[in-house]
């Protein structure tokens, strides 16, 4: 069972109502400063308390010499301080009854020498007044449903539902215009750092209680406790799927590990059979990892791995088909029903096999609602597959063509593309089933964008597509084991 | 010896001075209608003549009743005609000495039956008159260099060097777009159809000749002549490379095939086998197909497969390390030299070893000036893989800070990133080695713009990055086999 989110020793450090920020001061160039400002860039709307030894007012906040000085006792202190006093501070911080830290200086065990030691000392004061704290170098935490975000760059995306623990900073970071350009979110996320106290075991145990996120992404370098890393996993995957990337197993990857973060990276394999053991989908790149997420957090569960294609031009749907058998997915065959209710909208030209290609002579409007429905409706078909390709200035064109004005193009044209991305909305509400989508098009796309505002993962080619299928097939098979195995034991 | 490309039977199909048109009409839904206002789109310089039983003008343009009525003897002969008369058409354009024609119309061989046998006509004709023709059932040809685009969809890039033969028209028209948003562009591109008379065989040689296609790009459902396919690639590869996708070798794709095209799809390890003799490149999609043309049309010859990676963030450098290694590159260690001019750019938080981080806490120049010169100095460098991430808004939002007017900042921040990418190009220009980017930030993004108009390769994510680093090295052991194996013949 998970516990509550609110009783989770991490809940304050995401959701904190204050924050004692140390380290931002009015020097535009520093990094405390830096961090400040995005912060209040997402309008937190909870009481910051800029602590600065001698400054009145930082960056038009009210200021304090100390943090015995502030009024209350905050929930939440941030230090983006100098290696030296990030100690003193912590001290500080336990005087004044604050019991949740996140560090982002660094210096500490990952430089090596008397970094060691004053990670040390650093967790010796935090336990000694009960402080749990994320770090040291680590880049914060973003938590946009709580309009938290505490790293250096502005959150981009909406809030989303993507559970973050990384331990890569940058991939915490780094990722919020990336995720932007799909339409996804963190629901939280956490750059773990050094976790000489919050590891990221603790940081998925969180986010498997948090209600917001619905799929759990992790960046691995290195896990030091194993066995609570299976039970912890274990015990959240019958409710909600974790994806994994880790990139210490080849020897390539050991190394820049080690110079990264200096932690000893273990084997692939070992690996390979932790995530296993978890029920953990291990992915192969940061992209898949997202791409994972994006299919395991949005779309319902599919039946199995039966894939059926919807095209409106062969070769997108050869290469489909083609990359879909390499990996593994089914394309099963059409019951006698399914054949003769496609005979109606598919001319002789096209196939009513699977991959269904339309070909284009035919009513655009039955690629999006008649065909969709009868693939939805066939008994075989556990996932649809569908290429996009709808170019505006096509659609403009030929309104333009017929005579329109150039004024009514305009608004047709959006109506036109609206009205196709409602069909296909309309007929997945209908039918549980999940769609995934691919095109050659850019995101910038009018019609990417409008299926894309209504939940229709869409990649760009069926490479991704397809591998994003296989592991949203995954993970209800090892969910399976799972909750098998769980029955078994009680 | 590859011949001149004015010799060669298609120079004047993709070059032609002037085009009878046979389909277009004032109908503005017809497809016919929309190829040829596709072909005016991108401002063909020669004459159209639009041949219509009918109409004395076809969308502005003069029309003539019959082909033999045109002023002059067309160079090329587009046909876009219901099939029952593109027989007769084809015959009107030998008795008016047309020799070259592109027959877009379809129900031919691909639909069975009577379409056979109409083909085979078709074929009788051509023969007859002495004409080479392209399709039928194909999408057309375009070649941005001549401003010809006989497809139905615009072309939006500016020329490019790609060179294109596909068995599949989409990966025509439907990657103009796609192309268009990494700036590359093709040379020439051929939609090969039914290969009735002209195939994927001949196209290959065309482009081998072609001094605008600096690489070759085949999507194959299917081989028909092997020999002379393996023939012609070999004598094409000392000059240019040659990437092949070929979607009909595991079960699910040769079943979509034969549903595409009718081709009999060969097993996979044939194709291998053909591909590996005949020095072709094997891409595993079409994203991989023009990733892997991208690097090979636009980078010089590295020496090997050591690859260097720089980074200002751990996280990205880890992922490119382990990605690369588990591909097969190898990244090597430094001498004592580069590692001593590095300590000058890298601080102690950063790493000097493969992949070098400088972290943040640098000197900006520095991570496009000092240290890729050192990198490209270093003996053991043959690549350079790098990370790109600059927010143009945390360039401003610096900027901002430090006080700078609005209007101040919009021209100092470009200035800045222009400079930053000067740099990088300028120590490209004294090193003769290849640069790969990689970055997580939308390809919108002006720096990331900046960088591709300077020819810089930049994937999203080190994955498709370092795979076609891995197909740019791979280009240059094949050749060496095969001109090793040309001089032991001679």
């Amino acid at each position: 069972m998970l516990s509550s989110v609110k009783e989770n020793p991490l809940y304050k450090i995401v959701n904190p109502e204050s924050i004692a920020f140390f380290g931002a001061s009015n020097n535009v160039s520093a990094m405390g400063t830096t961090i400040l400002n995005s912060l209040r860039a997402l309008d937190f709307e909870g009481a910051i308390y800029p602590v600065h030894p001698h400054e009145t007012e930082v960056q038009g906040l009210k200021a304090y010499q100390s943090v015995l000085d502030v009024p209350e006792i905050p929930d939440l202190a941030v230090m983006v301080l100098p290696t030296k006093i990030v100690c003193e501070t912590m001290k500080a911080c336990g005087e004044r009854g604050i019991k949740h830290a996140i560090v982002i200086s660094g210096g500490f065990k990952e430089s090596g020498g008397d970094g060691v030691n004053l990670e040390k000392r650093l967790i010796e004061i935090a336990n000694r007044y009960g402080i749990r704290f994320i770090g040291p170098n680590c880049l914060g935490v973003t938590n946009p449903h709580h309009k938290l975000n505490t790293t250096f760059l502005r959150y981009e995306s909406p809030p989303g539902y993507i559970g973050m623990a990384s331990q890569s900073g940058s991939f915490v970071t780094q990722v919020f215009n990336y995720l932007s350009q799909y339409r996804l979110g963190f629901s939280t996320a956490f750059s773990v750092g050094n976790e000489a106290d919050i590891d990221i075991v603790d940081c998925m145990e969180y986010l498997g209680s948090c209600s917001h996120t619905r799929v759990i992404a992790l960046y691995v370098e290195g896990i030091r406790r194993g066995r609570e890393f299976i039970e912890t996993a274990r015990s959240i995957i019958p409710e909600k799927p974790i994806v994994a990337y880790y990139v210490g197993g080849s020897e390539t990857g050991k190394k820049a590990v080690f110079s990264h973060t200096g932690a000893m990276a273990g084997p692939d394999r070992l690996y390979d059979g932790v995530f296993r053991q978890s029920g953990v989908i291990r992915a192969n790149s940061v992209t898949e990892l997202f791409d994972f997420c994006w299919v395991l957090g949005n779309l319902p569960e599919p039946g199995g791995r039966k894939v059926v294609i919807q095209t409106h031009s062969g070769g997108p749907g050869a290469e489909a088909a083609d990359i879909c058998g390499r990996i593994g997915l089914e394309l099963p065959d059409f019951s006698d029903e399914t054949t003769s209710k496609l005979s109606a909208f598919v001319p002789h030209t096209g196939s009513i096999q699977n991959p269904v290609d339309i070909t284009f002579s035919k009513n655009w409007m039955d690629f999006f609602s008649g065909i969709p429905k009868a693939l939805l409706e066939e008994e075989n078909t556990d996932i649809l597959l569908m290429y996009f390709l709808m170019p505006s200035e096509m659609v403009e064109q030929s309104m333009a063509l017929m005579g329109m004005s150039k004024e009514k193009i305009e608004t047709e044209s959006k109506k036109f593309i609206k009205m196709c991305c409602d069909a296909i909305s309309g007929i997945l509400k209908e039918h549980n089933k999940p769609l995934v989508g691919f095109t050659y098009r850019s995101f910038r796309d009018h019609f990417i964008q409008e299926l894309l505002s209504r939940g229709v993962p869409i990649f760009p080619g069926p490479e991704r597509a397809a591998r994003a299928i296989k592991a949203l097939t995954r993970y209800y098979e090892l969910r399976e084991e799972i909750v098998k195995a769980g029955r078994q034991r009680d």
